[in-house]
């Protein structure tokens, strides 16, 4: 399986999406299942034991160890958010698979056996759930999420019972430490230093901390034409000033991004002042004790927007990722094997959050950035180059063949 | 019928909405069509000749001047904002129905028949068409409005159709100005004054100009995480510098008021920079230019910000109306009225827009204002007192009295 039968297949997976014309494909939808029996019949046809777990995420195991051997993982996730594009995520688990192929043809026996992981729910578009699928594998799903519902009020329990899972199971995917040998991901980049540099792929250094919230700003409802400028408790405005604060924040302190990417305002009339105001922050740092000054000034912020406009601002915190960095001796192997394709060894922090932050509470973990246009991504204008996944196909075989004692 | 009848109705009706809970009655939705058949049967029972028009008004005719006389209207509208209250526009129609059934019964004879009217889309919540069913009755409805779509995407033709309306038969509602002898509406303040001052009624003198709009913001949607801020074409954050802006030029311009009331965000995730925000503008102020002056500057906060952070911001207009003064002959009728019952008779400017801005066109107009607690309106706890619903019925009985000639 070349870069070429990655490429078609990354574009064969978008007829699977919940909207005509665009990408989306959240957890837990005809949709999502759609891409993952896809995927099933190709990790079958390259002769890997497949099977799903309660979480609705797919694997295919190659047995290339001895009895009993942990599994080294490789893989990614089939979720994406409304409007995406078709790398973020699937480039990972068709190269995961396209690489456990070629070492299975070779026939190698390795300290570990071989998992290409297809995760049900990484981007948490729908029930703002973080790494929801990889958590419950490495161990860390909080019950509580179970209850969280979507925009339409179907809580994850029991949109997951539904679509063939098993809450009550969830907890039963839990791997242990000893039953999994490592991660390997290789994603696109999302940002845009390797297109900048010239350079197809990059070592990850780590992923930066990560904090999202929903604020709500409850004010008065009242008539837009009978209201003076000074007696109004408007909620919609003081949400204004609020997103206005948020993006100051980020702007001032170097490193740290800030995004409010969902807003409601009810009742959601012309001519009606809003009473009462829901929205999303998403802040990240590669420092978590600098996210967690630039969250302290962004509450402060409210409080202070709270007081002057007379509304009542709170927040709950949605998901909190501490920085998670990369283990050094796979990091290592990564960049020895971008070394021996004669190509210069670029590192870089992620940006984005990915199952790695799960899955480092139970295994070291590693990742490759793949250059990727404009780097754009979350937006169907994401594009590669079948020519980086060469390279990356290569580099990947060979990390896992470096570590696997077998160069 | 009497203060407390009027009050029994007007909470009766509440029955009539799209929501569980709370009252939400707009255009050609079953919730009004019930409303309008209660109505019907009241004025049934006051021995009024009903009808019904392609546009869904309802309309009740007392025949007390000579044949081929023209009608006097009383009235208001029976739709109501999502999460309303129980007295904006049924109050309207109710005492109309109450004072025209008490003049019916004296059997006196007046220079015009009297007419009570219930309008079925003054609060233009579902498809932005300002005063859409008395500008029908004003023969200024335009017919593009009928190709405009609620949030669902129904278009008001389609729905009117299924409403059991006439789109095609819009046009044939028009009375000219010979039919109609003039225009009174009875409704609450929606605002502080007349409580404040301790009053019961009080004399609109003009319904001040007023402008909407819809503003599009399209920047570029990316990752939340991995898009540093200084690249950002972040619509949600331009839209909400022009909120503030919005409210900055109401805030420095003495009697403008300024809402922003809706607001949409795409994508819409909270891990997604939102590429494209939707959000209206309702815009208000006694004078012509004085309300000109200020969408001029909000038009140049909106191009400032979009030069500034390389959005794209575009407006529509979705209403412009004009400022519209009451009619100084019934004006006078009504002061004297209030006068008679030893009251001080106290002008106000109308901060909301009425049916009277749609009805000018063809007729001399009036409306008086009921004291309301708190000034609430557009919300569930508006609140009116019966003893200031009595004072009401008296004055506008004189009104039509002293204007017929028979004080």
């Amino acid at each position: 399986m070349d870069a070429a039968t990655v490429m078609e297949r990354c574009d064969a997976l978008q007829v699977h999406t919940e909207e005509p014309g665009r990408l989306t494909r959240r957890l837990a939808t005809p949709a999502l299942a759609g891409a993952m029996d896809a995927v099933e019949g190709w990790l079958r046809d390259a002769g890997l034991e497949t099977h799903r777990d309660a979480a609705l995420n797919l694997f295919g195991r190659l047995r290339c160890g001895s009895p009993g051997a942990p599994a080294f993982l490789l893989g990614s996730h089939l979720d994406s958010v409304p409007d995406g594009g078709r790398y973020d995520g699937p480039l990972g688990v068709l190269t995961a698979l396209a690489v456990v192929e070629r070492i299975g043809a070779t026939g190698a026996r390795l300290p570990f056996d071989l998992e290409v992981c297809a995760f049900s729910d990484e981007e948490s578009t729908r029930f703002s759930t973080a790494y929801w699928s990889s958590a419950a594998v490495a161990g860390r799903s909080d019950p509580a999420w179970l209850d969280r519902s979507d925009t339409s009020g179907v809580t994850l329990r029991d949109a997951l019972t539904a679509a063939g899972g098993d809450p009550a199971a969830v907890a039963g995917c839990a791997r242990s430490r000893g039953e999994v040998a490592g991660w390997l991901e290789l994603h696109i980049e999302q940002g845009p230093i390797l297109e900048r540099d010239g350079l197809p792929i990059g070592v990850v250094t780590g992923i930066q901390a990560q904090a999202q919230h929903r604020f709500t700003i409850a004010g008065t409802a009242g008539h837009a034409g009978t209201t003076p400028m000074a007696g109004r408790r408007d909620a919609l405005a003081a949400a204004a000033a609020l997103i206005v604060g948020v993006e100051d924040v980020a702007r001032r302190t170097p490193g740290v991004v800030a995004t409010v990417g969902r807003i409601d305002a009810e009742p959601g009339a012309t001519n009606v002042i809003a009473g009462r105001v829901t929205l999303t922050t998403d802040v990240r740092h590669p420092d978590d004790a600098v996210l967690g000054r630039a969250l302290a000034e962004i509450e402060d912020a409210a409080h202070a927007i709270a007081a002057e406009r007379g509304v009542e601002i709170t927040n709950e915190a949605l998901a909190l990722n501490r920085a998670v960095p990369c283990d050094p001796g796979l990091m290592s192997a990564c960049a020895r094997a971008i070394a021996s394709q004669g190509l210069p060894v670029r590192e870089l922090a992620s940006g984005a959050g990915h199952d790695a932050v799960a899955l480092s509470h139970i295994a070291p973990v590693a990742m490759l950035f793949l250059r990727c246009r404009g780097g754009i991504s979350h937006n169907p204008a994401e594009s590669v180059l079948a020519a980086d996944v060469t390279v990356a196909l290569d580099v990947m075989e060979r990390v896992i063949t470096t570590i696997g004692g077998r160069p």
